[in-house]
């Protein structure tokens, strides 16, 4: 069966997250909905990342196994029609024939979050759902500093969910550079796979540092006790993007 | 009575449009309502552009006169929370005081708007009502070429809504660029003034230049005309933004 993968786009909002859950809209399943309608089969496609409630994706992507050789452009076409009847808050960007060895979670070879914080006085109107608001003054440039203790290959364990299913906490964090454009604050990571709630964790004890309320010491320690009770807020989900996968 | 300048960021989409109406929301009756929870007194306040419904803004301007000398960061404050406990896309960014001869209307010297239009073959998600959806490709260069010919004094009856409730359709146009970012083309009209639907006008006309079906002749023959059948589509609402008013 000819293998596609698919880079989606998504508001977060509408959904329950990207997994299929019974009864709940999920990314997952107006994806396989839609290919269902215009394949008239069942489907299941593979993610390169499940996001949680709320986050959102410029670039998720996706593969799926079609029982038939359609055209690439096609395929992204038809489904983006189902997805617009719909109604959905989902649009897939590209879709492209790719080898059968190519899978979208395993192939994956880096994954690149955004994290949005509005830091400002006023609350958000026309960002509102798609930034964490934060009145309190932040100091960008010492949670970019700060940032850097993070980097590299280290035990994650204080920055990840209670429940996350990663059998080990040990992960290379690539990239988490923080930069102020006016008062909007961008947290950008990268890294080959990230634990339940990490970027999330970050971007919390990060704000902790932009307050003057913990220093890059104490952030560092938060990371070497590896105990979860040392991480500080976890951002809420609305502030999250999915960016990009990297493939070879 | 004091009086206050607001400049106030909206998310048009829930709202029929900036004009108290009776039995519909609008931004004016969601702002008058705030400041009368705050106040305990019913008050009228008067906006620098009446935006249509749909139609959002990063920085409207209105004026207010209060029966009390309010410090103006409480008012901004108070404000905010009486519009985020009523759950409304609306929020407050400044509040000033001024002197009692500044009219938001009558005072402004020059209106700013930004039409954004999403050109590429995938439909908007994130940004799903905040932009014009046109998968056929744009000639921005072209676009921005034409629009110069709309630049100066003239009769824009052409580019008004019929139902305008201006007394002249002469009016003087600063700027009227066109850009490509990317995915996302933006343009951006400065005036004193604006007609009614205007630069909705401006945008689905340039739109025929962009797909090449109009030379920058055939617009300038369109605003010669002074004939509203020879304008192009009137773009839709959910694209445009007011972005700024100036004053002296």
């Amino acid at each position: 069966m000819p293998r596609y993968k698919l880079t989606i786009e998504y508001d977060g909002t509408p959904y329950a997250g990207w997994q299929r859950q019974a009864g709940l809209p999920s990314v997952q399943g107006v994806v396989e909905t839609a290919i269902a309608r215009f394949c008239s089969a069942e489907v299941t496609i593979t993610t390169a990342g499940r996001t949680d409630a709320g986050v959102h994706a410029s670039a998720q992507t996706v593969h799926v196994d079609l029982e038939r050789d359609w055209p690439a452009d096609k395929v992204r076409d038809a489904l983006n029609a189902h997805l617009s009847q719909a109604g959905e808050a989902v649009s897939v960007l590209t879709a492209e024939r790719v080898a059968q060895d190519f899978d979208a979670r395993f192939s994956a070879l880096r994954r690149h979050y955004l994290y949005r914080i509005l830091n400002r006085r006023s609350p958000a109107a026309l960002d509102a759902r798609r930034v964490w608001w934060v009145p309190r003054p932040l100091d960008a440039e010492k949670m970019h500093e700060a940032a850097q203790r993070l980097i590299g290959y280290h035990d994650f364990t204080t920055f990840r969910a209670t429940q996350c299913q990663a059998k080990s906490p040990l992960r290379s964090l690539d990239v988490l550079d923080v930069t102020r454009h006016g008062e909007m604050i961008e947290i950008r990571a990268s890294a080959r796979s990230f634990l339940h709630n990490q970027i999330r964790s970050f971007a919390g004890s990060l704000a902790e540092v932009g307050f003057g309320r913990w220093t890059a010491d104490d952030l560092q320690a938060a990371l070497e006790a590896r105990d979860r009770a040392r991480c500080g807020m976890v951002a809420p989900p609305y502030g999250l993007y999915l960016i990009g996968v990297d493939y070879a």
